[in-house]
């Protein structure tokens, strides 16, 4: 079987499985979605962390021993940034600015945020559609002790140190789904949907909380996997091993699976949490071991073709 | 004689004049009035030309080599942008985009501009203070064969190519003087005036030709003194001389000084055009002689010191 893959991604993690996606699949059969709930705006630019992060990766000019932004990046702008007294809380690289300056000035112009991203995809070569999930805002909200925080605030602001008791997406239910990604879901030659190991509850769950995305899933009647962003019963980069504590679900492969439920089919997890395979295999799911942790390129590539041999799908 | 010293200044030469002046004065007896007609918005950001080569002059950050924008300044932003398919016909430094992001973001907040560069002037310890023309908007056009151009588009895009036919300031016989200008011209211990060597036309006319000006610098009893923007007939840089002999007045300073008619008391002219000081000084101006070009800071104080010497003021 060949056919389309849809895949849902945030930031890095996520875009690292896109980039494999991408290197194997040719361009027609691939829609990567990406999650806005992070977007936000920073001294008037329109900044999209997730997107930015897939586009980087996909491009091959993501920075690996940082873990996010562009790679050969200078910091020049920062610098005076701060001598001037701006606000440094959050990084902005020189050759990073050019994306948020294309962007602003797109969106600025009138171009929906699909557009804009379709151009600076088109302008890097790209191979292979990365999609906004809606071009409407929708923005990840963490509730702490010090009240409801905005994602940037969280994440970067505080460094995901509060506590988090519960999260919301504001606009997400006024938000539509972006035209490519409804596109795609309706794909007569729509073969898989592929989950990738990004935040359950920061990353993806903004994109499900969109009204008609969750139904449109559900009633696919083809292969939909998830691959664990947990090794080990941890996450590799972020603060998803801390918040599956904190909501009460625990670190482990069965509570992301609880929480997708009947929207996957399929799981593919961790060489090294293998001990968790029994319990998914009796919540119905299909469940694959692989090699997760995608280190270089060649990783992400090996990983991408397992996922889709895992679920039955040519390359 | 003391007293306070108001300087009007357009971009790279009357930017060194007023580093050379807040080099001599304290800070509590020099306003920099500078020209805004060439701002423009360019990507979403509010660029100033003017007001930051001459904040980078004064905080002796200024590129002395390019001759413009910042020292140690990279382009890393520009390299990224030309691959994203972005405008290149302007170049912004990394360092540099510092001063237009901080200045936008206010503007955004609603600060004038005047506000905003005091901010900026502030952060980078800055003795003296520079005030732009006007807190409204003005911009200088320029009528050529293809009609009537921008600034940045004749200056930058075309490089001063076409003939230039007319000169006009849009907005500014609506435009109010910014309140730090209005407030340098009826200070009583306002002891001269001194107009930067800046080209006549481009850099000072848009600050003559805002409402209330011009009669109030003919109504002062204090010298006010033209440093000669031309040097052996022709301009340090950019299209002063070419724009001389397009508007029909001669590359020579009897043209200027013509120019600024009952503007003017005192005019300073390069020594190499002492020819230039019979008919000037017929003309009923004092004229004086000095080597005018500024290579380094100590050329900027020393020019300072005798344009102030030329006029009667103490430092």
């Amino acid at each position: 079987m060949s056919g389309h893959v849809l895949a849902l991604s945030g930031g890095v993690g996520g875009a690292k499985m896109a980039a494999g996606l991408a290197a194997i699949l040719p361009p027609e059969r691939l829609t990567v979605v990406v999650n806005t709930g992070d977007d936000f705006e920073h001294l008037g630019l329109s900044i999209c962390p997730d997107i930015d992060s897939v586009v980087y990766a996909m491009a091959g000019l993501n920075d690996r021993q940082r873990g996010w932004g562009m790679m050969d990046e200078s910091w020049q702008m920062m610098a005076m940034l701060r001598r001037l007294g701006g606000p440094d809380w959050f990084n902005l690289g020189d050759r990073d600015l050019a994306m948020h300056l294309m962007r602003s000035a797109g969106l600025r112009q009138g171009l929906s945020l699909s557009d804009v991203t379709a151009q600076l995809v088109k302008a890097l070569g790209i191979g292979g559609n990365i999609v906004p999930m809606s071009d409407d805002p929708v923005q990840t909200q963490i509730e702490t002790a010090q009240g409801w925080l905005d994602f940037q605030s969280y994440f970067v602001g505080q460094q995901c140190q509060p506590i988090a008791k519960a999260i919301r997406f504001d606009g997400a239910e006024k938000a539509q789904i972006s035209p490519a990604f409804a596109a795609a879901l309706v794909r007569p030659d729509l073969a898989a949907v592929v989950i990738c190991p990004s935040n359950p509850y920061l990353s993806i769950e903004p994109i499900l909380a969109i009204p008609t995305v969750r139904e449109a899933l559900l009633g696919l009647q083809v292969p939909r996997i998830c691959i664990s962003p947990l090794i080990g019963g941890a996450a590799v980069k972020g603060p998803l091993g801390k918040l599956l504590m904190e909501l009460g679900n625990g670190a482990n492969n069965a509570a992301i699976a609880a929480h997708y439920g009947a929207l996957i089919s399929h799981m593919m997890i961790d060489r090294t949490d293998v001990s968790d395979a029994a319990p998914l295999h009796m919540a119905g799911l299909c469940v694959s071991l692989a090699d997760t942790l995608m280190r270089h390129a060649a990783d992400q590539s090996r990983l991408a073709h397992e996922v889709l041999t895992a679920i039955g799908i040519a390359v």
